[in-house]
């Protein structure tokens, strides 16, 4: 029995489909349409989400599920007389809320991510430009304005990490690769050595890595297993040698390294 | 009167925060001290988070507020047992749902971006690759590959845009900069007529992009304000002449920027 669920939002929505994702993930055997709908910040767009959802009550299966964080009581009235099983995050625990300050609500839209928090907003897009100026050993100038730099062998994450850290939490991100030449003999370079302290290792299992390098170039030395379990090897033993913090990136999702990494360095995140 | 928030979750601990940032940015004149507790997937780690509120309320001035999202029953019970105000996102919800849905909850950890969804893992990395390698103009070969081209000025946030639509919605994009060269007699390069259909603007006022320009070049001719005035004048007319779609970044943070781009364009993220 398919069912339709919608996310609704006036803002962005990426909160409701992130928190209705995780509880819909809890229910393997369900079948589900999944239509998000951000932005609905007036009556108009308000009727217009209702008729979606009354729509779906009408010619589907069964009963639609909405979960939606609609901040505006006015916009929420609205979807809250629609057909649709309502879950609402954001109404749900902002009474509770006011009775535990003793505070009323503003009811303000939008105030998270918000271009109002200018601050905010422009060290999170500085921080995207760190992390693209200082990848993949680009340059090591900029390296006593990084908060971290990390290390490890060719595609065992370090670029997607770098970015992910900079725009969820504004940390300015450098890294750095051991390559293939530098495996003969591998050392901590010098450069490297004097921001010891902002280091952290990045490893992978030479199984996971074959595959990764394989798909970027099929039948090369840079893809084959024996290189990937040398690499690897080498570069794990060089950062246990020099106490360099790591951690593995094999089976773990961007948004977990970047918070594991959070967690092990010590990091804080722009006041969020 | 300060009040300490903990975030806590058996994963990543992204959804509470900002779950719990948008309930809490209602309250402007409140006061917070804000502490993730991200990975809490055992007994004696929920036992040290609950020692970590436990203290909090003694020392502090009001009862600690606690916004979880904790999938296991064991782990949760602890932190019921705390002395915080506990606002359960995920079980607040679960019960309702598997009424709604008649079934029942796996109580599975980590089900949402988890590396289970290998597909969608690796399309987002590929996604981030492709928005890098694809990155301002830097080669227009793989514009048939493109789900999306983003063009504008320099410095009108495409960069950040193609990555965050790349790692949140694992969308394909390309972007390619209108340069001072261009605007003496401004005209859509052949090479992107080709792909009309799959080009998108982004525009941004002129004294913003002035400051924005300032920060990078001081004094420059390309960060004066009356460069900006004429890029931007000259770009947003062969965008309404060439009838591509735009939008302003002007006052918007790159979430919005994104999801405005997904809604507009109609464009299909991977499975979420």
């Amino acid at each position: 029995m398919k069912r339709t669920v919608f996310f609704i939002s006036d803002r962005t929505g990426i909160t409701a489909e992130m928190l209705g994702q995780s509880l819909l993930s809890q229910f393997e055997e369900a079948d589900f349409e999944k239509i998000s709908l951000p932005f609905i910040d007036n009556e108009k767009k308000a009727l217009e989400a209702k008729q979606k959802i009354d729509r779906a009550a009408e010619q589907g299966e069964a009963q639609p599920i909405v979960f939606d964080t609609i901040v505006t009581p006015e916009i929420r009235k609205v979807i809250m007389e629609s057909k649709g099983l309502v879950f609402d995050f954001f109404h749900t625990f902002i009474g509770p809320l006011e009775d535990a300050l003793g505070l009323k609500s503003g009811f303000r839209v939008g105030k998270t991510h918000s271009y109002d928090e200018k601050g905010q907003y422009d060290s999170r897009i500085d921080a995207v430009n760190f992390a693209l100026n200082n990848d993949d050993g680009a340059t090591t100038r900029y390296y006593d304005k990084a908060e971290l730099i990390l290390v490890g062998v060719s595609r065992c994450g370090k670029t997607p990490t770098s970015l992910y850290m900079a725009m969820q939490f504004g940390i300015q991100v450098a890294n750095y690769p051991f390559t293939e030449e530098d495996m003969e003999d591998l050392k901590l370079p010098p450069m490297l050595k004097k921001y010891k302290h902002k280091l952290f290792g990045l490893t992978i299992k030479p199984h996971r890595l074959h595959e990764i390098r394989t798909e970027r170039r099929a039948n090369s030395q840079y893809a084959s297993l024996k290189q990937c379990q040398i690499e690897v090897r080498e570069v794990e033993a060089l950062m246990r040698k020099e106490k360099i913090p790591y951690i593995s990136t094999t089976s773990k999702s961007i948004e977990e390294i970047a918070t594991k990494i959070m967690i092990k360095s010590g990091l804080k995140r722009i006041s969020f």
